[in-house]
């Protein structure tokens, strides 16, 4: 794979190719040589040849002998011949002066080294002569616009899905095609499919990008088993969310499990699922778990509105589902405000026994007249100011008699309100659903699944609204200090410092006066604590002493510690007692940073202590971050509600906190060639302020 | 409601009713009146008796002007007439004889004091008459089996349930009647629909108990907001779960949202979320988040068949989808284990490019055809020694041509492999999916759908493994007790000695010599601590030295301790000092007791310490528990591998840990009337047995 070569730079071509051959073209339309020249014949807007050296005609077209005879050189070459050919075909190509090439063709890097050797000639090769490469082990690509079906999948034999705005770009051509057949039959319709296959050049992130810049599509799902360039998705990602293109993505092998089946279909190991999730999170993106949530937020993202904040009403019909409805909503961050006092009035006028909280709970009295429910939601819509609705309809959506009465009053709502996003639950009619999506409704048959879609959204249309990311890191520390930093606990506390960690303040005192002055100065309750380069355990000879509150008490256990020390280890040469801080409460956390090998730097913040590691309470954002997301980071944490004061504990100090995640993370950024990770454990945040007690740099490059 | 009346007890008479009057029967088969005379006049096997003062014929049937002009007393009555003459009806109907009662009606209990009132009415009454009463503000009942639709459901004129084993107990008509609707159009066959609407009579639980004793019912699904008698609910669980008969529930309310949501719907409030799934999956039922889950568990538990395990094969054309599920199967807990070696040779000799791990991936390579991929689930199925198999078949299921191929070669696999849970995860046309599950195949769209949903029938297969569960709680301690118990720390201490759970022990000495043989007793490292009653602050003082190793050590700690104390504090009464075994290492968790208003005494298991407490690691169960239920708590919270030895330390005694908690449990049992909670905080889990380090005690009748 060449860096150079990569991103969307010359896929113009390929994904919206006018003319096409088709190499290794075949009559029968079952074969992988048949199937695209058979789909293009009848769908295709552009021209289409068939190559083969033995046949006239292909499926009623007329074939060429060879691409090198081709009055004009097509877009694009469908190389669909046996591994062994592929080379061969391919160089033809290029000399044809080909520069878009689909290999279809397995049998290279997915098998052994000898398929990698020849996917590696194939792409220098392709790179060498400028020209772009889908595959090899490619189910090749569609683009639903012009008819380019440059594909053999089967899945088509059995589903057709409709032109529009939603591009998938896979990895896999079968979990590709499986989420666009689900997606088609859920009704939604595609600007593109693209199988990325093995990538010897062409990945799943060029696809992004390329797609983030198509005027087609307005959605776009990704599959991807790993990231061969963590920079080059991270490009492409930002390119999208500022192109405000909702970005789904399926990223496998969060489990051991999983990771060992990746290791055997591609034979390379995947990052840290965890890290992959993090920088889809802190692009925009979405990382879905399962094909069905992706298909589900495609759905929704394909009414192109997205929610302007995270405010629900639900109305409902049923008590119970509103209140599944409701939880479902508190578990995807969805708040359900009190509803609007004059709608709450009028829909008692209209059903005095409704409910009308939130849910807003009309009970069945609506079967009686159904109209009733139709109005019921033009008042929560017209009064109520919240960006999302949610809209149970039990039964009614497959009920004519009922849908006839519904349907004019459902357009009436979303034509008045063109912004919000609305969510009808029900068991629809084909019909009914077609029709309410057209009108710009999200249609779902499962409440749970509408509030997750929903929610998604939210996600989307809050990182869209952000500015890029700040990606200024600062400047790199020099060699020597990292080296020092690395080697000796005070150099790296005093590199620390520069970063505007503090460490715990401390001060060496040779007189009880100058103790007292020091306690002073770094505040009181202060420890005290014997200070001699021949006494390692300090509490064993009395030389600890904890909890000192006033003057008095320091004079005291001075003259004490003094006495012990000298009685326990007459020998020691004593050089006075440092006075620290006391510290009290405060929440033991880890700040750190490493080096991902996919992504590079990413910052880490979690709980300290051996229990919470154990929990592996932890979130991970790729570096630098800025203030607002280490608040983020912050509040994103299991554990967070420890910094609110737990307990009648103090609140701890967010904004040091903050501050000494985003001090980390942009020393991780720049030095990112340098240093492979830092951690401050514990950074100990306080009421006020915040303090290292203890910190590790591994270098690059030890030594 | 009436404790006595309650449980499965005259439910026969109601469910499997031979004869029934509708009383305010309508010609209007839209109405509640008209609906179940014309539901059941199509379609039941009894007799039924429309009543109406004012028509001499309803729908064809020949009315009655009262019930009391019946010559047979029919089996059942079903109310449809306006709450104000519901009382009248009812009373009407007892007098004739009848002993089943469904109340259609709305506007009682669910509306106001009034109505509440009313309710209670009418419950003491058929309760006096010894009849059951089902609602009021009920949806009804349907016998699928009898054909008795004793229901105005608006849901069955757009789906018609077909019959089956699947019995659905549901609080609310509209969540019942929607997850029927939903489990109908996924295939599944009923034995009855029961919603319980107000419960002053039959709730839940009753006819949960009710259908673990019916003969035509395998599967139960259950809704519910709230429960009013645990005990009834726990009964009913047990009787499910020794019938052999998966129960699935639905519990809602686990948010604030939710649970302000039930509070509006009910008026009540509602119980733990987390207690209430702890007493689920004691007793073996599925408590399911969403509807979907519910039906696809359901659709799963259908076959009737349950693994012997928990080890599965993935088969898969698709190494995406392979990894995918692998994931999911890991967080369900199923294990991949390796391939048997002579099926991995079987197959490679069929598909040399396999990949023979687990997954199975056969590549897109069976595609040339398809017999291949029959024959290597043939071999798996027959090599492999796993109770589960998982088989990815892409859009092979909507392909005519394939499952021509499939269709016979997969019902000779379920033909020969009758105990083996076998999922088939493909776009499925009807006729596939049908006679795949006819064959006994589970079958799914979505792959992590279908692991979640196989999943729980390992849950099941679990928890029927099981003997009854044990309720000896031992003897109840005495009330005198119990008061010092709670008013003093030592007492509290001695109550746990009693019951298994030592605190740190600890030895008052008077001099150094039987301090030095104190800590040969307790076991070194030692804790000294001076003793007195007039010394607050021990540190203060020097009055408390650590991790003391030996005897030289401890002698002179001893003079140094004594020499401090005498000059910090020269009035002091010093009655010696306490040696107590210095605690190092060791995990500290809280285990504890609690009395829940629903369900009685619950144990608590947890992390202890701050963090831990914020970050809600806690698990429940019922109380007593046996030592195995103790294990599975301790391995249920998230925290757990702490106990196995967490970075380089020991691993705890969990036998030590599971004793304090049975200890507890049964404690808490045994004292349900007199103990509202215990708290032993923190327990510290040692390498080697366990401490108490505190205790709170409170009482139910404090003084």
């Amino acid at each position: 794979m060449n860096a150079a070569a990569g991103g969307a730079s010359g896929l113009d071509a390929m994904m919206r190719a006018r003319s096409v051959a088709v190499i290794g073209a075949s009559s029968d339309a079952v074969k992988i040589g048949g199937k695209p020249v058979a789909l293009m014949k009848e769908h295709f807007q552009g021209s289409i040849v068939p190559i083969n050296p033995n046949r006239p005609e292909i499926l009623g077209l007329k074939a060429a002998k060879s691409i090198s005879e081709l009055d004009d050189v097509p877009d694009l070459a469908v190389v669909a011949v046996g591994a062994k050919l592929a080379e061969g075909a391919i160089e033809e190509c290029l000399q044809a002066g080909v520069r878009s090439i689909v290999l279809f063709s397995a049998g290279f890097g997915e098998i052994d080294e000898a398929g990698r050797e020849a996917q590696e000639r194939i792409s220098a090769t392709c790179r060498a002569a400028g020209a772009r490469l889908l595959g090899p082990n490619s189910l090749g690509l569609i683009n639903f616009h012009t008819g380019l079906y440059a594909t053999f999948s089967a899945a088509l034999d059995n589903v057709w899905p409709r032109k529009g705005t939603v591009g998938i770009a896979s990895q896999s051509g079968a979990v590709g095609t499986y989420i666009m057949a689900l997606a088609a039959e859920a009704g939604i319709g595609f600007s593109h499919f693209i199988a990325t296959g093995n990538e010897a050049d062409v990945d799943v992130a060029d696809c992004i990008e390329w797609l983030a810049g198509d005027a087609d599509t307005k959605v776009i799902v990704a599959y991807m088993e790993g990231c061969r360039d963590g920079e080059r998705l991270k490009r492409a990602l930002e390119a999208a969310r500022r192109a405000r293109k909702p970005v789904i993505a399926i990223k496998p092998g969060a489990s051991e499990q999983g990771l060992a089946a990746v290791k055997s279909h591609t034979g390379s190991l995947a990052g840290s699922k965890q890290v992959f999730d993090a920088v889809l999170a802190a692009y925009g993106a979405w990382s879905a778990h399962t094909i069905e949530e992706a298909v589900d937020i495609a759905l929704a993202a394909s009414t192109g509105k997205l929610p302007s904040g995270e405010d629900a009403i639900i109305i409902t019909p049923s008590g119970g589902v509103g209140i599944m409805m409701a939880d479902a909503c508190a578990e995807a961050n969805i708040a359900l405000p009190p509803l609007d006092a004059t709608a709450a009035e009028e829909i008692r006028a209209l059903l005095p026994l409704a409910s009308t909280g939130n849910p807003v709970d009309t009970t069945a009295q609506v079967s009686n007249d159904i109209r009733l429910y139709g109005q019921v939601i033009d008042i929560v819509a017209t009064r109520a100011d919240v960006p999302i609705l949610f809209i149970f309809m039990a039964h009614m959506g497959k009920t004519p008699s009922v849908t006839d009465v519904l349907k004019p009053m459902l357009r009436e709502v979303a034509k008045n309100h063109p912004d919000r996003v609305m969510a009808i639950v029900t068991r629809a009619a084909a019909d009914f659903r077609t029709e309410m999506t057209d009108a710009g409704f999200i249609v779902f048959e499962d409440p749970n699944r509408a509030v997750t879609a929903v929610s998604a959204l939210t996600h989307f249309a809050r990182h869209f609204a952000r500015p890029a990311r700040r990606e200024d890191a600062g400047p790199a520390t020099d060699q020597a200090t990292l080296a020092n930093a690395a080697a000796d606990p005070a150099s790296g506390a005093a590199l620390l410092a520069t970063l505007g960690i503090p460490d715990l303040p401390s001060r060496l005192a040779e007189t009880a006066d100058a103790a007292v002055a020091s306690a002073g100065e770094v505040g009181w309750p202060v420890v005290l604590k014997i200070a001699s380069p021949d006494i390692q355990h300090k509490t064993e000879v009395g030389g600890v002493i904890l909890s000192i509150r006033d003057e008095p008490a320091l004079r005291d256990a001075w003259a004490r510690m003094m006495a012990d020390v000298r009685r326990h280890a007459p020998d020691a040469r004593i050089s006075g007692a440092t006075i620290a801080p006391m510290l009290t409460g405060g929440i033991e956390t880890i700040v750190g940073s490493q080096n991902d090998p996919d992504f590079g730097p990413v910052v880490m913040f979690g709980l300290g202590g051996t229990m919470a590691e154990a929990l592996k309470d932890v979130v991970f954002a790729p570096a630098p971050v800025d203030t607002e997301q280490a608040y983020e980071m912050i509040g994103a944490i299991r554990g967070s509600a420890l910094f609110d004061g737990w307990r009648g504990a103090p609140p701890a100090d967010r904004e040091a906190l903050a501050q000494a995640i985003v001090a980390v993370s942009r020393f991780a950024a720049a030095n990112r060639d340098t240093v492979e990770s830092l951690e401050v454990n514990p950074f100990v945040a306080l009421p006020k302020g915040g303090t290292s007690l203890d910190m590790l740099f591994q270098l690059r490059n030890p030594g």
